[in-house]
């Protein structure tokens, strides 16, 4: 099992509801893209063509922040708020999104490659987290 | 002049019609509000109540990272997106008003009181941030 | 290869001399314990004996948001700067000490358990990679 | 009074024998400084000039991200930690200082002097807590 899947089993209440799997899928989603959000925004900052990846690396480091704090208000349970929970999950569903078709335009950068396809998960596990919530 | 009008006003290229005062506004009660709210979950952590608070600690924990990542969403102006500035801006004003909802009913513990008023401004300022650019 | 691999592989330039499997140990393990001692603090929040972990649940905030910073500065490679790397990666192992030490006292509490060892793990990683650096 | 002064005067336990004048000038600073950091390296994103300000955009990022974790964890006093608290002052002096030195060289540019001006202001805060506490 994984940490945050360790960690989400040894809560010591309930859940509220929340499907456990989805959650935890989204949780380590977020962490995952948020890292690979900071490595790319760096990696553009290192191309020779840096003044051409302007727009991109901001929409980066964009989604850089939203993923960790969506990763963030999804890793607490105690005094669940659906309207929280849900409005982050929005937020985290445009950073992903804006942010994976940029780097989905520079695929022949890995880095670009290997983050539009985080960002496209990431996307998925909110967007499908977001609808069993409501 | 403040710093975060210094640094608006020394932007070297169009904020993108976006009204530079109200910006300014939401960014300082962005970052004065996650202060206040980092302190505050300390502050409910000390009192010998705790154990009634946990919920209240919660909420300012969320409401100190969604207004982190608020300010910086809105301090950056590269390749402005109005998707995910207003994603942004409407999970701060649902945390900010969780939070002084929560803090308000608390208003005899002074940390309480400070935040709750807080909060409401960061969540005026960004409702009214939401509306000019709607 | 994890997501992190593939950017620390997809980097345009030169490391730097760094350690790349070292570095990656160290990356993953400071966003395993961020998510970690951020869901350990909530657990903490939800116990009955909540009164009596308030310092421990201080600690856990602390480190998350210390790990969070040294996985974003270990995560970027443009204009290294080994000071600021050291001085985090020093920060990050008393973090993750103090939080290991304080949830390695409460092991009948899963939570702490699971969080107690990756922060031990987050520990290591980054004192094996500072010992590299000098 | 400020917020943050307001915050420190409400913390209903001991401050732990720290001077909260100074504590104050640091929480404040470290604030302030993030947001300028994050500004600042926006702006120089949008500059025509952003090939060759790489390296100081990068120490812009690293100095917002570490600014922001000493501020949380300067505004937490519950279970007071002295040791890590001295290691993130020690990670933000050095921070501040790398930023300081390289905004500096471009004071051509307004947001660069703005940003070197304020991470000075940091850096001393830092340093005169830090000297407080040993």
């Amino acid at each position: 099992m994984t940490v945050a899947g360790e960690m989400l089993a040894s809560y010591p209440k309930d859940l509220g509801g929340v499907d456990a799997a989805m959650l935890q899928r989204s949780i380590e989603a977020c962490y995952e893209c948020a890292q690979a959000c900071t490595a790319c925004a760096d990696a553009c900052l290192s191309e020779d063509s840096v003044a051409q990846l302007t727009t991109y690396i901001r929409g980066n480091l964009d989604c850089a922040d939203v993923c960790s704090t969506t990763g963030r208000v999804l890793s607490r349970h105690t005094g669940y708020d659906a309207n929280l929970t849900r409005a982050m999950l929005e937020a985290c569903v445009v950073a992903c999104r804006t942010c994976a078709d940029a780097c989905g335009q520079h695929t022949e950068m890995d880095h670009c490659r290997v983050c539009a396809d985080v960002c496209r998960r990431c996307q998925s596990a909110c967007e499908e987290l977001l609808t069993s919530l409501s």
